[in-house]
C-alpha cells in the first residue's frame, strides 16, 4: 500500500500499526521531530477546511518535515481548469506526499492513479474521509482501552455522513461492538450499508429515534450534524431538531465513562457548556487525528521507498473499462478530462463505479 | 500573562522588556536564530492583511520555527460556521502559538479564552491592535532614544483610527509627552478617550485643522489616512482632503529630525516623493514591527511554559454576567454561539462590554 | 544583476552558469540541502498559480529555506489599494528575495525599482515569464544535450502566447536553430518579433498552418493551447481546433527522438494518451523548473550579498522620463500610484514604456 483513499484500504495489522506508532510518537515526540526532515507534504485543498488541512500540516512540521499546497481551488491552477491527474504528476515533482481534500468523489484515486507519490484522501466529497476515521479509532482505544464489546450510538444523520459510514466499516472488523443508530427516519443509514457492512459482518445493531433512550447503554456516542437542507418537510425539521441537541440535561442519564465524539466544525448540535464535561472527547480526537497522521505520514512515505515503482492502475483487479457509465453527478469522472469509465463487481453481484462506489448500471 | 489583546495588558516594565529584546535580536540575530526551533505559530486571519501576516509569519521563521495557518475566512472552517472559541481549542492541538485578526470586535479575547496556548491579538476589528503600537513604540525608540519629551503630532482620522488610539494609551505612561491632534473636525479624537487617558494622565494636548500649522513643533508625526466614506457631506471631504496629504512641501517646515510614522498600507496621504526623506521611517517601522513581533513570541511562550495550566475567564476580575448585553454589531458576542454577555465597570462607573469594551446600558 | 525580469537579462554566459548548477543540483541534491538555511523566500502571487508558486517553494524548500507569501490578490493589503512599490518595500523587511506574480505588465520591474532584495518575475500578465523559459532551456540541453542545430517546432497561439516569445528570444543566441511557426492565420507570430528576433539574428524560419505538415522534421515541438476567445469568427475556431491538438496519431509521423514541451496547465490540446509517450517532455520539464528555480534563486542570493547597496533605478539607462505616457491598459503605470511613465527608444528607433514594452507616440 502506497496510498490511502478509504480506511478499509487498510488491514486490521495495518490499523494496529499506526496505533502503535502513534501512541510512540505521543510517548516520545522528540523521537520523531527529525524523522521527516528534507520532506515536503503538499496539502492539495481544492475545498477549504481549516481543521484537516491544519491537522496535516501540524503532522509534517512536528516530524521535521515541511509544507506546501493551496487551501481552495481558486488559489490553483483549477481555475484555469487542470484536471487532477496533471496536478497529481505535476505536485509529485515538487513534493514527498499529497493530502488531497476535493468535492468531487474519486478525486483521491484519480489522483493517486497519476502521482508518483503516495496519496492520501483528505475527504473526497461525500464518499471518503479515511484520517478522520483513524483520529477516531485512536480516540476510541485511548479513551475506551479496547475495539471489541463496546456499545456504540451514531447519532444524527447517519444518511450522508461519511465519517459515520468509514468507522462503521472500520469497528466491523473487531468482536462485539453494538450499533445503536439514532437518527430522524429522513436520515437513516442507507440499507445498503445495512447489507454489506452490518448483516455481513453479523453486528448487533439497533435503530431508534430517540437519543435519549439510547443514551444510557452507550460507551460511545459519536454526534454528527443535522442539516435543515436534508428535510423535505421543514416543520418536521424544526419539530425534531432540538432533539438531537446534545445538552447537558440529556448527559445526565449517560454512564461514567461514555466518551463523546465529534468530527467537528460543529454548529450548535453539541451545546458548549458540555465541553466541561469530562467525557467530551472531541477535542482530544482533533488531537489525535494529528497523531495518527503522523504515523500515516511515516508509513507512506516508508513504503514507498520500498516498493520504489509505481504499480499500473487497476492491473491486478478485475475490472470493466468505459461499458458502464457512472451517472453520480458529483463522480470525479463528470468532470475530469479523458478519464476512462471503470467499474467493478462488488461481493453482492452489482456494479459499482470504482472511482465514486455508485451503483451503475 | 500569557496573552496581548491590548497593548495596556503591558506593564511599561514589561514593554522595556520587549524593547530590550528586539534590541538584541537587532544586534545579534544569528543569537535568535534557533530559539523555537520545533515550534510552531498559528496565523489565523479572518481577514486579510498582508503585512501584520507576513511580519508575524517572518519573525517566527527568523525564531527558526515554522508557520501554519489561512489568510482569509474562506479558507477555514468560519465559511462552515465554527465559533472563534472552538478554531482557538482545535488549533491549540496544531500549534504553540496563535496570532488571531479578525473583523469582530473581542474576537481575540474569546480566542484567548478557549485556547491552551498563547494568543495574540492581530487586530480585532476596529477595537485593538496592540502589535502595530509595538511597532510604533520601538521605532520612536530607536529613532528618537527616548520616550518622554516628545511632541507628538497624529494626523487625519483620530475619530475610528485604532492605532491611533493605542499608541495616545502607550505615550500616556510617559513623562512630558506633548499630542497635537490634527484632522478635520468630522474625524477629532472622540471625547471617550480624552477624559479617560489624556485628561486623566494629565497629557499636554491641543487639537488642530491644519497640518501645515502643527507641523513645524513635532518631534513625531503620526499619519493616518482618511476615507471619504467616514464624510456625511462629500463637498467637505473634497475640500479638506488635500491637507492631509503629506508633501516634500509641507516638510519643508519640519524639523529636521521629525520622523514620519504610518501603520501603512497607505493609499494616497503620503506622497511617495516623500519616501526618499530620511525623516520617512514608516518602511522602518515596518521591520521595527517585525523584531518586537519576535520579541513578543518569545516573551509569550517562556510564559506559557511557565505558568503551565489556564486560568478560568474572568476568574479574578469583578465582572456581570448575562444581564447587561452588548448591543456593539461588530462585536463578537453577536455572532459567536452561545458566549455570554459579560460587562465590567470601568473606572469612571460606567459599564462597558469584556469584549469590544462598548457602553452597554 | 540581482533581478530576473525578462530572460534576455541573463547573458548566454549567465544562463549556462544556471543550467550548470541546476545539473549539479540534480546529481548531488545533498549539498544543496542547506544552502539557503535562514533565508526566506517570498511568494507574492497577485494572481493564482498552482505550478509557478509550487515550484518556487519547492525550490526553495529544497535548498533548506522557508516560505512566506500570498496566493491571490484577496489575500493581500492589494485589496486596499497598497501598490506593487510599497509592498516590495514592505515585503524587503521580511524576506531575503521575492518571486512575484501579477496580472499587470510591468509589476515585477517596478517591485525591483522599490525592493531592496531580488526580485523574480514569475509572470507580469502577457508581458514575461522568463522561468518559464529556463526551464523549456534546461529541458532541451538535458533531452536533446544542446541548443544549436535543432529544429524547433512552436505551434498554437504564437500572437499571444509569452512563453514562446520568450523562447525564441532566448534560441536567437544560438546557431543554427530552425524555427517552424505552426499556428492558425489569426494567432501568428506577431511582426515586431519576426522584425526584432528572427530577422535580426538571421534565424531559419517557415510558417505553416499545418502541425501534420511541420511534425515529421521537429527536434523539438513546443505546443501551447488556442483559446477560443480569440476568434472574431468562431465557426472557424471549431473548424480549426482539432487540427492543434496533439494526438497520438499525429505523433506516429515525428521523429523517435523528438521531444514534446507545453508551459503547462494544459487543457486538452495535448491528448491524454499522449502522456505515456517517451516523446512527452512536459512533466520532465515542470521538474526542470524547480531545479532552475533553484538554480536562480542561489545565483540571486549571492549577486545580492556580493553588491550591496541598490543602483538607482534607470541611472545607466539612456530613458525619457513623462513626456511619452504609456497607453497598454494593461501596464502598471495604469494603476500604480505616483509611478512616473519612462520610455526608451529601441534598437529600431521606437519609443516603447521600459514596463510593459508596449509602443508608445
Amino acid at each position: 500500500m502506497r496510498n490511502l483513499i478509504d480506511i478499509t484500504d487498510l488491514s486490521i495489522e495495518e490499523l494496529d500499526g499506526l496505533i502503535h506508532t502513534a501512541l510512540d510518537i505521543i510517548e516520545k515526540p522528540e523521537e520523531y521531530a527529525e524523522k521527516c526532515k528534507g520532506k515536503k507534504l503538499a496539502t492539495l485543498f481544492f475545498e477549504p477546511s481549516t481543521r484537516t488541512r491544519l491537522s496535516f500540516e501540524a503532522a509534517m512540521l512536528e516530524l521535521g518535515g515541511s509544507v506546501l499546497g493551496f487551501s481552495e481551488a481558486n488559489s490553483s491552477s483549477a481555475a484555469k481548469g487542470e484536471s487532477v491527474a496533471d496536478t497529481a504528476k505535476i505536485v509529485s515533482c515538487y513534493a514527498d506526499i499529497i493530502a488531497m481534500r476535493s468535492p468531487k468523489e474519486g478525486a483521491a484515486l484519480v489522483a493517486a492513479n497519476n502521482a508518483t507519490i503516495p496519496v492520501i484522501n483528505a475527504g473526497d466529497g461525500g464518499h471518503c474521509h479515511p484520517t478522520q476515521t483513524l483520529a477516531d479509532l485512536l480516540t476510541i482505544y485511548r479513551e475506551k482501552g479496547r475495539f471489541d464489546n463496546l456499545t456504540v450510538g451514531l447519532c444524527g444523520d447517519l444518511k450522508y455522513g461519511r465519517t459515520v459510514h468509514s468507522l462503521i466499516a472500520a469497528l466491523s472488523r473487531y468482536k462485539n461492538v453494538k450499533l445503536v443508530l439514532i437518527s430522524p427516519k429522513e436520515l437513516r443509514l442507507p440499507d445498503y450499508l445495512k447489507t454489506k457492512i452490518i448483516e455481513k459482518f453479523q453486528m448487533e445493531c439497533v435503530e431508534t429515534a430517540s437519543l435519549e433512550d439510547a443514551i444510557p447503554e452507550l460507551d460511545v456516542l459519536y454526534m454528527t450534524r443535522i442539516q435543515r437542507e436534508r428535510f423535505e418537510d421543514k416543520d418536521e425539521y424544526e419539530r425534531l431538531k432540538d432533539s438531537y441537541v446534545l445538552t447537558t440535561d440529556k448527559l445526565e442519564a449517560a454512564k461514567q465513562d461514555m466518551i463523546i465524539l465529534h468530527p467537528l466544525p460543529r454548529v450548535n448540535e453539541i451545546s458548549v457548556k458540555v465541553d466541561d464535561d469530562p467525557r467530551a472527547a472531541y477535542f482530544r480526537q482533533a488531537l489525535n487525528g494529528k497523531y495518527m497522521r503522523m504515523a500515516l505520514i511515516l508509513k507512506l512515505l516508508d513504503e514507498a521507498k520500498k516498493s520504489g515503482t509505481h504499480a499500473k492502475p487497476f492491473e491486478c483487479q478485475d475490472v470493466i473499462f468505459d461499458e458502464h457509465p457512472c451517472n453520480n453527478a458529483r463522480c470525479i469522472t463528470q468532470t475530469e478530462q479523458e478519464l476512462r469509465h471503470v467499474c467493478k463487481r462488488t461481493e453482492d453481484g452489482e456494479l459499482c463505479c470504482v472511482y465514486c462506489e455508485h451503483k451503475v448500471n
